[in-house]
């Protein structure tokens, strides 16, 4: 199978090819990005000097599936003629994550191809490995939401606690992606630690949808309209690579943490890598994989269920994921091209 | 007036000489430190050359005032003898924040001085000052409780928010102290944040004892026993200083943005250290300085108040604190000795 | 006396303005930065908030003194109207370090302000306090060049090594300024190492220039003209502050490391700055200080001088030694406004 | 084939562990480590949960090749016992690099098995592929001296230059191993760059021996006696991994840049991991791979060579090579095991 990146210049576009030039199943035969159009991928990313691959300004072959690396609304744009030309897509923008056009235009603005919506599949493996599977259009989850989401999910599909839920995540800076900003100059950002978005992250609305969703399961169609209440405050750590979600919510029944992690590793037990531990997890634990380590902990003084779950977001936090999914759209077993070990330390 | 400080070998005897060498009202004459007894203390912290002092097994002169920066127990029996002498005493350690005996036997051990706890006042001089200027003994706050208590005493002590409160905090690793240990081995913290503590970290029941008094003066005596129940949850975070806390609790009542501010710098509008801001703060704003940043926020989707607070943890979580509580006891300005501002970037 | 700053809105000029705000004589009362016109210092810095400041377009008020923190070019510009009010500039640009005008275009282009290049000063206090003291314009020597003089200047005016040296140097990542670039892009600097500049760096002909004329003082004026060969290779070290520079040079003569300590001991004597050490130093002892540490040591095997040292870039290496300039200029102590002891951990 | 790690409780023994684990030709079948004894390798390393072994306290099963992470002197002592049951051996420790008796003592004390020191062969692959393949017994070359010798190696075997050479090379924390120390605490260590081993590092004998060996490729038999001139001096940057060494060293004759390029070309052409570049390389290019980047250039002003080269220092600097090696000797293509990319950023 031949595949292709659609701007492969910021990060999660070099971490695409990082991995699928390593990918027993698939050929990455073409690379894109405007503004470097005409230069050798090594040129830009000198860490990828083993793929000998020159970056186009467009696809300019025919492929079975493209990632799209792309700004929001540019993937929208760019979606429909691959699909036409029969290509599979796994967007990695936010374009097709939210279910709900209102809601897309309330964060986004005009949705470019509304009309796609309905067919795009919320590309996370752990609860829609089916769906994804025979999907012509993926949304990658965001890196926020892959960590609140597999966090969370068992607990309110499992109706163990209340719709209310606050998640405090902790992020590397590579998650702002490589555009300039002071917010990522190494001066500022260095040694120190800090809140944003605070008037609301656009990784909001979907954790809000498929925690919703989750909690649908459980409570029945009826009352999952109302939805789970969700505060979400990111934080910015001085680090590469790396997402630590706390998340808290009242428990609605007491529990034991035995039965808690039993619930979890259960609901997980066919996920290959979601990995649910006896220790508190550290981000370093998975540079570089597709891990997701979840420690699920009650604090009987509060009567409140923590979990916390580690990723790398720029693997189970996009590429990777979006490598997982193509592993299930192309039939390929779910791990092929991921099966790296974490690099630690 | 003259101050010693018993142990000076880890950071915050170190923090302390740092900034009592250059207070403009009283002399640092005796540094103490057993392993390291007979040296210098340029020897053992170059960047103090400065400070022309040997370092000696024991306070050998009469000092007003001594400050002890040793481990909990130690330092309880160290108080004592001091004490009889006239000194005066601020202890860095955990063994006087508590006021109830039983609570810290439960996290602490036997107490070896649990004669000298009616005594003992709490150093947090926004709230304590009158009780601090003419106090003996001062207990100076945890790094942790500093940043929860100022964050959420206001909105407490106004009754805004109900007496369930969740305080994500995320530490650099010089709270950790200069003795060695894996989880301060560079290799091993270096590009990491991982949450620890959550079988309960001992400045749990300090956070719990003053938020129930900051709230106990809302509701009233007699409601104030049943307490405030807090999740706490430490994290840390690859930097070497600064706390930033993440509060949360459920609001008991309309209210704007530009209220809860008014409110916020009302109630700290006699404190200089305290800045109530209108972006949310990095603690690298506070390196090396004893301020404290708050940010107050309402999450209007979930009914929630949401408190940032940024400090340097050797500063105003430490050393600054037990300098800022020493200018009060010995009649200087708060702010002598503590004037310099913050290092960045 | 009262000083100003042109352009506050980058790190120099921050610094500048951190230090100038405790110094107790001189009253900064003017702080200018175009883009910046019409904000509060506070809302660019927030670390300044102390300050209350407008910046302006221009110094609007008279002053004594004024820092020059702008670019190359504009600040030869800004110079002249300056002095022609009689006030005393202090530019920290590299438009006055280089005496030839020849050497300046090479590397910089054309000089706006020729005229003015013989009377500039040189303003390494360490060598030329009497020249800085009467000068009406001093040249602030760049971070590098601070470095490397103070390392090597001992030993060629004694004699002691041949006029072949190498600077290999390593810098914290704030001396790359505030502007924003991908080499100072925090994922792309962070946990890495790189040399730059090795077509030539623009501080290589100030070295060059400075390390010549202190050969010049133990080789006679009609040697000096060969000039000192450098080999001058900087590197980019994942920190936010701090040089050190390792240099090397054959050696003349047979020298104990005793002998040559107590030689770089003596050459500095009056130097309140320098400190020659036993203990190779590190960055982070100078942080946030004027400090600079040198340890000279022998290679015996391969008969050459290696000498350390550590400053930081942005105290010794930028602001501070401008403010001991100006010490220098208004006859206050060297070292008023300077005796912060550097922040460790 | 069947091998097994000796002691994979340090950082050189657990990348060993991450590398083998998907290597497509051998089989990890036993991991060792005295104080682990008896738990499982995802206990002590969590990163490598995916590895289900056992640690036990010896190698306990017949395996075909060791690779031996012991320290110094313990490392001797157990190959012998290896080599007798017709184990191959890679030994990680110094103890069979140095060629000469007399070196070894008189850097690490008495040998514990001088007989085998014949045999032994220096593993770098780059030089000595041919021995390696056949070697019983090959010692792994240190992280620096692997950096220095592929940088200078070229040079010196071709009379590029004098055989009088400086390697300014600077280090990530790991290098130091995962033994706690105050060295490696992480406030000490971070936002700080400090030289070391100024006394004499004790890589220092094995740079001096290869180079010699290079050298005396080119100035016959009879003048490599003399042996190269090392200066040596190592630091330590605030990052986890990574060696990037600066090597300076006179030229002996005119050379174009280009020339000096194509001839390291042409040195290493049949070498899969040595990447001759254009551009100056940083170490994070080769994080987690077996890459080493070699940027050779030309200092006009002062007819000198400088070459930079960058490694993973615990890859090309430990286990990567450890396992390249393992290939030459048991017969797989040189890259097996060591396909995956860098990770940046």
């Amino acid at each position: 199978m031949r595949v292709g990146i659609v701007n492969v210049t910021g990060y999660v576009g070099a971490e695409l090819a990082r991995l699928l030039a390593r990918h027993s199943g698939v050929e990455l035969v073409s690379v894109t990005g405007r503004s470097a159009a005409g230069q050798s991928l090594s040129a830009v990313f000198p860490h990828l000097a083993a793929i000998e691959l020159p970056i186009t300004a467009e696809i300019d072959v025919l492929v079975d599936l493209a990632f799209l690396a792309l700004p929001h609304h540019a993937s929208a744009q760019a979606t429909r003629p691959l699909l036409e030309t029969g290509t599979r897509v796994i967007d990695t923008s936010a374009d097709f994550r939210l279910h709900d056009q209102a809601t897309y235009e309330q964060w986004y603005g005009p949705h470019p191809e509304p009309d796609l919506l309905a067919e795009a599949v919320y590309g996370l493996p752990e609860i829609y490995a089916p769906q994804i599977s025979t999907a012509r259009l993926v949304a990658n989850p965001g890196c926020y939401p892959t960590s609140a989401i597999l966090a969370l999910a068992p607990a309110l599909a499992l109706g163990l606690i209340e719709p209310e839920v606050i998640v405090d995540a902790k992020s590397g800076v590579s998650g702002a992606g490589r555009t300039l900003s002071l917010s990522s100059h190494y001066s500022e950002v260095n040694e120190s630690v800090r809140a944003y978005g605070l008037e609301g992250h656009r990784h909001l609305p979907e954790i809000v949808q498929e925690l919703s969703l989750a909690y649908g399961r459980f409570a029945g169609a009826h009352q999952a309209g109302s939805g789970v209440k969700v505060t979400f405050v990111p934080h910015l750590v001085p680090m590469t690579r790396g997402i630590l979600s706390t998340c808290y919510a009242p428990l609605t029944r007491d529990l034991s943490v035995k039965e808690l992690r039993r619930m979890y590793t259960e609901f997980y037990q066919a996920a290959p890598f979601v990995r649910v531990v006896d220790e508190p997890p550290q981000t370093k634990q998975t540079w570089g994989s597709n891990y997701c380590y979840l420690y699920p902990l009650i604090d009987p003084r509060a009567g409140r269920l923590v979990v916390i779950s580690a990723i790398d977001n720029l693997v189970k936090g996009a590429a990777g994921q979006a490598i997982q999914d193509m592993n299930l759209m192309l039939g390929y077993p779910e791990t092929t091209g991921l099966e790296a070990l974490p690099i630690f330390p």
